[in-house]
């Protein structure tokens, strides 16, 4: 007996939705598929995924198309799936099933294996999910005896999983864990300051994770050293493979006027304050314009003198009309680290995260008092800054 | 041969510090490690724990103790400390490796185990340690004959670890991994709101994990029914398990009257929002007092119309002072719930979650405008509701 493609075999993918989704207020539920749908089919579209429906049952998406193993790992990156498998559906009849069984174990049941077969059930049938287990499981011992099967049911290399769905049955071997989190634009959207390091594209996706659409922001400090907004770029990037049907664009604004203004004017201790200050400011009109309702930082809690408590609490003053979000303020640097080498921006992000640290000056934690930052700022003509920083702002379509 | 106690056998606790800890610039790693070493010495005055030494070396710490067993689980639990694995100290002269390597196998591999024996060194010997390996995997093999040992390097079931530094070293087995983070009192304490739901307590815990002692606020919400306090004041005990060593003391401040009036004076859909503003107005005053730098909230992003982005950003409006941060921002709800497990305040917690959300009104998501707020607010006479909760605070030492 040949092996076939479970490319070819399979028909279907199952994609399950996020537990948060299911346990929602109906109307907020509805409201959740519909976007979840939605972004689903601007995956298909996006990577011209051939497929002959999608249909919400159960629950669950049904979606029907011979391209099943290309699909399903681009599905798994779609925020509120919570896994996907690609399937043989088939009718619910026992026949059916268990021929079905025979054909899908024999493409991918491997010579040795230990497997265990496993049923579910929602309908009435003349069968109960016990009936199906013990028949599938004979049936394969018998067909395959030359590949020397056995069943094991406590730690099987192999489970067989079959849905019963009222007049269907779905036949599958794999379940690929999903991304989770809310529907990309369940929640409104956000600016998030994305820079060139490893922080802040982590910081973008969290939010996303959680529904949030982002326009990252991006402010370049030299016009001669294009790395960081280099950077920046290709972390956006990346970032976008996972809002696919979402726009693409980053806001780009220069900041090296600003920074040659603080830096001729005020005292060193103050220039990332005062830097920052601006970077929100500008931030707030832009999510005003824009409709975003909140600002998004890759700050983190850690000694850097700049990312001190107090030194974000002048930080936030500075933003009056909008919440400043820090998901990744609980995190781990190693955790930070782990969840961008899972979202893909960890190759990108400059390698010295190491170095940097140990090159940092050893007592840089000074005090700063917002009256100082007040003082500095009444020195600079803060607005005129702001709004030559936005005049600046250029809009790059990835 | 009998099987000795591991508890009898070992002497030592070796201690490793996080990751994060070793990068830092030599007077921030000076600092933490001091902060570390007294973290872990209230530990082990709390538990009554007797000990011979604690000390410093190689990046690590050696506590000498005959009570190995039963330290390194409470050990793993010190933010700060990523492992510890109890262990057999001994010199560094091969005959004594080998001789502990022996008894130390004798009470911790079991009949018919499959093993690897891994070394490394720091320091100049006479051997290498592929020589101590190779000689020790081969008298374990004959001192244990009878109990059918197999040597398997790629996945064994027992691994048998030599550290060998300088003139001594250390035999173990076990490596029990710690909670990581920054130790307790490397960053400035925060004022966190604590009730008695799910994500609470999970926040403070994520900003302990990087350094933060808390000071954990409770509003109580009517004075007859006290379980959301009680239940708030079980998770304060919980999370004081982590943080031994520092005060336990909880704030509570009554906010029945505060709701009372809101309710008597103020649209229905702004109750929330002024509520949860007069919360950031006395945990501000709190925050001042205690020298705190910052105040926490277990806020997510979900649906539910009182976490909204835009009522978030009408919360943070009441906060002036002091940056308002929410460590559970890009987190799912299952992930929140899997942390409330690792931290023990899960089973407290109110088991009504799945319930609670699908009772929350159809269409509970109402834009509120600031102007509407502060028109509201204008009603109350805020100043004094905020004087009179201060009045009311009182703290419960746990």
């Amino acid at each position: 007996m040949g092996f076939n493609q479970p490319q070819q075999l399979f028909d279907t993918v199952i994609i399950r939705l996020g537990g948060e989704i299911g346990i929602k207020a109906a109307w907020t539920r509805k409201l959740y598929e519909r976007r979840l749908i939605s972004n689903v089919k601007a995956v298909l579209k996006h990577y011209a995924i051939l497929y002959e429906s999608l249909n919400r049952r159960f629950g669950r998406l049904y979606l029907k198309t011979s391209q099943t193993q290309s699909t399903a790992p681009k599905l798994a990156k779609v925020f509120g799936i919570s896994s996907v498998s690609p399937a043989l559906e088939t009718t619910s009849k026992l026949s059916d099933i268990l021929d079905k069984s025979v054909q899908t174990a024999g493409s991918t049941f491997k010579k040795g294996s230990s497997f265990a077969v496993r049923c579910r059930r929602v309908g009435r049938h003349a069968y109960t999910s016990q009936d199906v287990c013990r028949e599938v499981g004979r049936q394969l011992l018998n067909a395959y005896s030359e590949r020397k099967l056995r069943v094991n049911l406590k730690n099987p290399d192999v489970t067989l999983s079959i849905e019963v769905r009222e007049e269907k049955a779905y036949i599958f071997t794999d379940v690929i864990k999903g991304v989770g989190g809310l529907p990309l634009g369940a929640q409104p959207k956000v600016v998030c300051l994305l820079n060139g390091d490893i922080s802040s594209p982590v910081a973008c996706w969290m939010v996303m994770k959680r529904g949030c659409p982002i326009l990252p922001l991006h402010f370049e400090e030299t016009s001669f050293n294009k790395e960081s907004t280099n950077r920046a770029l290709k972390a956006a990037k990346t970032l976008f493979e996972w809002t696919i049907g979402f726009p693409t664009k980053v806001y780009i604004v220069s900041h090296s006027s600003n920074l040659a203004q603080i830096e001729q004017n005020c005292p060193k201790k103050l220039k990332h304050v005062l830097s920052k200050r601006i970077m929100y400011r500008v931030a707030e009109l832009v999510a005003e314009t824009e409709h975003a309702e909140g600002i998004v930082t890759g700050d983190s809690f850690n000694e850097q003198a700049e990312k001190a408590l107090h030194v974000l609490s002048l930080q936030d003053e500075a933003a009056k009309h909008f919440p400043v979000h820090r998901p990744l303020i609980g995190l781990d640097a190693t955790e930070i680290d782990d969840l961008a080498r899972k979202i893909g921006t960890f190759e990108n992000s400059p390698m010295q995260r190491i170095k940097k640290r140990k090159t940092t000056p050893k007592k840089s934690l000074k005090i700063i008092k917002l009256k100082e930052v007040e003082e500095a700022e009444a020195r600079l003509n803060i607005d005129e800054m702001v709004e030559a920083s936005l005049k600046s702002l250029r809009i790059k379509y990835l």
